[in-house]
C-alpha cells in the first residue's frame, strides 16, 4: 500500500477539468427565457433567487453544502463565445432578432452579487445556500449551471460526511472511480469525498489536481498473474540495514512452512501463485507491503502468504502494512485475520504484528459500517466505492432555484404541495447557537435588524401557525456571505484541507440525534414573525379560492 | 418550445469535454503493480483481458453496449506527461527506481489490439464487450480508465432504451442536466441517453458538441416574474401573413373571455400574470408558442390563459405548438386538458387544436411511463430529468475487467460465489440467430472454428451441466470486432446516429419476453462444448480441496 506524501498544490489548475463548464451548459429554456425578458424589455428587472433544497438526502436530517468554489469559477469565466453565439443563431427560430445576439456577446456576471453559505458548512432544507442578485436576465441564465455545480458536490460531500459518522475514527479511502457516472463524476466523488471526512482516494488525478492523499495496492489480476514460484526470476533483497542483498524467497519458504505448521493447513493447500506474487509485489515494496488475500481461500491461503512474507521482510528489517480482504464475511474473516496476527505477534515478539492494518473493500455501504460496528470487527479501514461515489441510496439532491423578488416585489410559487411553495421576498438567514450546539436557523425580511446575542427572539415554524418558540442564543452567525461582487471574489478562497475542516467543525456543533442514522430528528428551520406575516398575506392574496365541482 | 435544426457536426470536436480521459485518471494500485511488474520481469507477458458485466442493470434482461468512441479516444492519447512523471514520482516511495518513470514515459497503446462489441449492441452477462490483448503492464493500466468510460455509458443506454421501449412511440426529451452528478455527468447523459432513444435534450452544449436536437420553453421563474398586463410595454405583433402590426393583448383577451366562458371559470380566478407571461412568450416566439401550465391552478387558470393566447396566434396566422404539465396528477390533467383544446377545437372549427402537444415532465420514470399508459393519458411527450441522468434505480453498471489469459496460459479467478467465476482463456463471441430473433450467444476458444450457417451446434450453461442445446443458426454473428491495432483506430468510427440507430435496430432482434419491463426473461449465453471442458478442468484444477473443521 502506497500511501502519499503531500505534495502542496503545484499541480492544481494546470488543467482544463472545468473546461466543459460554460455558459451553454444550460438547459434551452433559459436561452429561449432570455430572449422572450429581451423582447418584452424586462431584462434589466433586479431579481433575487434562492438556490435551497426541500429534503436532506439519504433519510437523514443534515445536508452538508459544497460546490461553491466551482459556482465562483464559474461565474468569472461567464461569457458567451463566437462560437456559442453562432450555434445559438442555429438552433433559435430565424424570427430571433439579430439585436438579442449582440446583446448576449455582452453579457457577463459583473452585474451580479453573489452571496452563500461558508463552503462546506451543514445546511437544512429551505435555507438558501446561495442568493443571488441581479439583472433578471443574467441571474436566470445562470439557474441550470449553478444547479448542476452545486447539487453533486452537496450530495457527495453529505453522503461522505454520513460514512466518516458512521466509521468513527477508522479510516476512509474512496476507491470508486471505476464506477463513477463518467470521468469527471469520478473526480468530483474524489475531492468532494475528501472534503466530507475521507482520509484519501485510489484516483491518481484527484491526488495531482487536488492534493489529495492517494492510496492503491493491487488487483486480483496481479495475484492470478502468477502461476508459480519459478516465475520469480531475481528474488534477492538488500536488508533495510544492510549492504549485501539475501535471497527473500528463501526467507519467505521458511517462515510458510513454520505458519501453516502453528495454523495446521497443508502446504499443498497454500497457493504458489499467490506466494510468488506477494514476494515479487514485497520486492517492489519493501517499505509498503499491504496484500490483497482474497483470491484463492483468505484462512488456507491469503493469510498464511502474507504472514510468511510480512515475516520474511521482518527478518530484513522491514515492517509489512497489512492486507486487503475484498470478498466474503467481513467481521469474520477480519477476526480471523487479526486472531492470526495477534498469534504470530506474541510467539515471536513482535508487537507490530498485532496491529497490522486490516482493510475492508467489498461493496460496502454506511449500513454495512453501522453493522458491522454491531456485529464487532477487526477492520481499521475501509475502501469504498460504488454506494459512495454514485450516492447509490439517493443519487441526486433535489435542489431547486425560485425568483423570490423582482423590481422589490416579492414573488411566490404555490403548489398544492406545501413543501413546495416558495419564502418570498429577500432574505437574510441567521444561526442561532446555544452554549453547545447551534439551535436554530433563522431566516428574516432582509430589512429586519438581526438577531442580537443574548436577546430574546421569536423563532416560527414557516407553515404551522401554532408552532413557535422563543430563543435565546448565545451566538448569532450570518450565515449568507457576500462571496462576488463588480466582478470579483471577495473574499479568500478557503483551500479543499480548510474547507474540510469546516466540514468537521460545522458537524461538531450539531446534536448527535440530527445526526445520527436511524430516525434522526429534525434540524428547526423557521421565519421571524415578520416574514411569517408577510408570506401568508402573499400566499393568500396570489391563492385562487377554489369551488368544488 | 423551440425544436431545433439539425446543424451538422462543426460545433464536435472543438472543446476539451475530455481533457481529463488521460492516463492518471486511473486507480494507484494499477500504477503501484506496473512497478511490480517492471521490477519483476514481466512487463512484457502477452496479456488477455475481458471486460464484461456479470448482471443486468435495472432488473432487466438486456444492457446496450456504449463509450467505445471514447475508449478509442483514450488509447490514441494514452501518453504520461512529464507532469504526470514528476508527480507520479513525488508520491511514490523513494525506493521506486528511476528506470520504471523512464520506461512509464516511452509507453503508449501502439501495442495493444483492441476487440469489441459495436457500439450501440445489445449485450449480456459474461459475454466480453471488449477483449484486451498486449503487453500485461499496458493492458493492466488501461484497466480502471476504461471501466469509467464502459460503465456509466452502458448504464445510461440502457436507462434510455428502457424508457423507450416504455413509451412506444410517444417524444421522450431528456431534461436532467440541474440533477445530473456533475457537469460531464449532465453532458454524457444527453448523449448517451440520445444513443439508446430519447429525441432530444434540453441541454445546449450537448445540442452543440453532439449534434443533438435541443428542446426547451420557459420556467415557473418566468411565470412568476409578470404580476400584471400593465408590465406588458409592447403588445404588437404582425401576422403571420400580413405586414401591419395588430394588438396581440387585446385578441388574447377577448378570447380569453370566450374561452373562461366557455368553461364556466370566473376571469377573477385567472392569473392576469400568467396571462402577460404566455403573451409575452408568444411575442418571442410565435411559431414556437409552448407554455407551461401549472404555475397556479392548471384547470381554472393555466389552460383558459394557454388557450386564449393560441386562439389569439391563430387568429394572427400562428399555430401554438402545445403545453407542458410539471406538477399533479398527470393522467387527470393531460386529459382535462385534451377535453379543452377538443372542445375548443371543434367549437372553433380548427383541427390542429385537438391534436396540441401535451408535455409531461413531474420527476417521471420508466414506472411512471408505464402506469400512465395503463391509466390512460393524453400525453405526447416527456421531459424527463433525475431518474434517467442518475440512473435512480441503479446508478451504477457492474463491469469488470479480469485477466484470463498471460503468455498462452489461461488464468482463472475462482469465488465462493458462482457468479464471479471467471471463464479463462482468449475467446471469441458468436451471436447466433433464428428466422426472426436472435437466439442465443456462444463463447468459444479462440482456436475453434466458429459456427457455421444452419449447422448444428451444441451449445452449453457455462456452469450447470445438464444445461445444453443444439442449436442450427440462420445467422452467425461474430460480436467481438478489432477496433484498435498498431496504434491506429481500424474501422470507420460511426457517428452517434449510426450508433442510435444500431440500438433501435439490436433491440429489434430481441424477443419482447426478454425486454418486458415485469419479469423478463433471461437471454441465454453459452459457452462451446470445448469450453465447458476447459473451464471446469482449470476450475478443478486451481480450486482447493478443502477440509471441514
Amino acid at each position: 500500500m502506497t500511501d502519499v506524501k503531500n505534495t502542496g498544490d503545484c499541480f492544481q489548475k494546470k488543467t482544463g477539468q472545468n473546461s466543459i463548464v460554460q455558459p451553454l451548459l444550460t438547459d434551452l429554456y433559459q436561452v429561449t427565457m432570455a430572449y422572450a425578458y429581451w423582447k418584452t424589455g424586462k431584462i434589466n428587472g433586479h431579481a433575487v433567487f434562492d438556490l435551497y433544497f426541500r429534503k436532506n438526502p439519504f433519510n437523514g436530517e443534515f445536508t452538508v453544502f459544497a460546490g461553491l468554489e466551482e459556482c465562483l469559477k464559474f461565474l468569472e469565466k461567464f461569457r458567451y463565445s463566437e462560437s456559442d453565439i453562432e450555434y445559438l443563431r442555429q438552433i433559435l427560430p430565424t424570427s430571433v432578432e439579430e439585436g438579442f445576439f449582440e446583446y448576449l456577446t455582452t453579457l457577463t456576471a459583473d452585474s451580479i452579487s453573489f452571496y452563500s453559505v461558508k463552503e462546506g458548512t451543514v445546511v437544512f432544507p429551505r435555507v438558501p445556500l446561495i442568493r443571488i442578485e441581479g439583472p433578471l436576465v443574467v441571474t436566470q441564465l445562470l439557474e441550470t449551471t449553478l444547479l448542476n455545480l452545486v447539487n453533486y458536490a452537496s450530495l457527495m460531500a453529505t453522503n461522505a460526511a454520513r460514512y466518516r459518522l458512521a466509521a468513527g475514527k477508522l479510516k476512509l479511502y474512496e476507491f470508486g472511480l471505476r464506477r463513477a457516472q463518467g470521468p469527471d463524476g469520478g473526480l468530483s466523488a474524489s475531492k468532494y469525498s475528501y472534503i466530507g471526512g475521507f482520509d484519501g482516494t485510489s484516483n491518481v488525478l484527484a491526488g495531482k489536481l487536488f492534493n489529495i492523499p492517494v492510496k492503491g495496492t493491487h488487483a486480483h489480476a496481479y495475484i492470478t498473474s502468477f502461476n508459480s514460484l519459478d516465475e520469480l526470476i531475481n528474488t534477492l533483497l538488500i536488508p533495510k540495514d544492510g549492504e549485501v542483498p539475501n535471497d527473500f524467497l528463501q526467507s519467505s519458504l521458511k517462515w510458510r512452512e513454520s505458519i501453516a505448521s502453528m495454523f495446521n493447513i497443508l502446504l499443498s493447500e497454500v497457493s504458489d501463485g499467490e506466494l510468488a506474487a506477494f514476494v515479487s509485489f514485497a520486492l517492489a515494496f519493501p517499505n509498503g507491503f499491504m496484500a490483497l488475500v482474497d483470491t484463492y481461500d483468505v484462512k488456507r491461503s491469503g493469510l498464511i502468504n502474507f504472514c510468511a512474507v510480512a515475516l520474511a521482510l521482518h527478518e530484513f528489517g522491514y515492517q509489512a502494512l497489512g492486507i486487503r480482504l475484498d470478498s466474503g464475511d467481513l467481521a469474520y474473516l477480519s477476526g480471523v485475520a487479526r486472531s492470526y496476527f495477534e498469534k504470530i505477534g506474541n510467539q515471536y515478539n513482535i508487537p507490530y504484528f498485532n496491529k497490522l492494518n486490516i482493510m475492508a473493500s467489498n461493496d460496502i455501504n454506511e449500513e454495512t459500517i453501522i453493522s458491522l460496528n454491531e456485529q464487532g470487527h477487526c477492520i481499521d479501514s475501509f475502501g469504498i466505492g460504488t454506494h459512495l461515489v454514485t450516492c447509490q441510496k439517493q443519487p441526486a439532491l433535489g435542489c431547486v432555484y425560485k425568483l423570490v423578488e423582482l423590481d422589490g416585489e416579492p414573488r411566490i410559487k404555490l403548489s398544492h404541495d406545501v413543501a413546495k411553495v416558495t419564502i418570498p421576498g429577500k432574505k437574510n438567514v441567521f444561526r442561532l447557537y446555544g452554549n453547545t450546539f447551534s439551535l436554530i436557523d433563522l431566516l428574516q425580511r432582509s430589512d429586519e435588524e438581526p438577531p442580537i446575542m443574548n436577546e430574546k427572539v421569536l423563532c416560527r415554524h414557516p407553515f404551522e401557525e401554532s408552532k413557535r418558540a422563543y430563543v435565546i442564543p448565545s451566538k448569532v452567525e450570518n450565515l449568507l456571505l457576500l462571496q462576488w461582487k463588480d466582478g470579483r471574489i471577495i473574499r479568500p478562497m478557503p483551500n479543499l484541507q480548510e474547507i474540510k475542516e469546516n466540514v468537521h467543525n460545522s458537524l461538531k456543533i450539531l446534536r448527535s440525534d440530527i445526526k445520527r442514522s436511524l430516525n434522526p430528528t429534525p434540524y428547526k428551520v423557521s421565519v421571524s414573525d415578520s416574514l411569517y406575516h408577510f408570506l401568508h398575506k402573499l400566499w393568500l392574496d396570489n391563492a385562487p379560492i377554489g369551488e368544488l365541482s
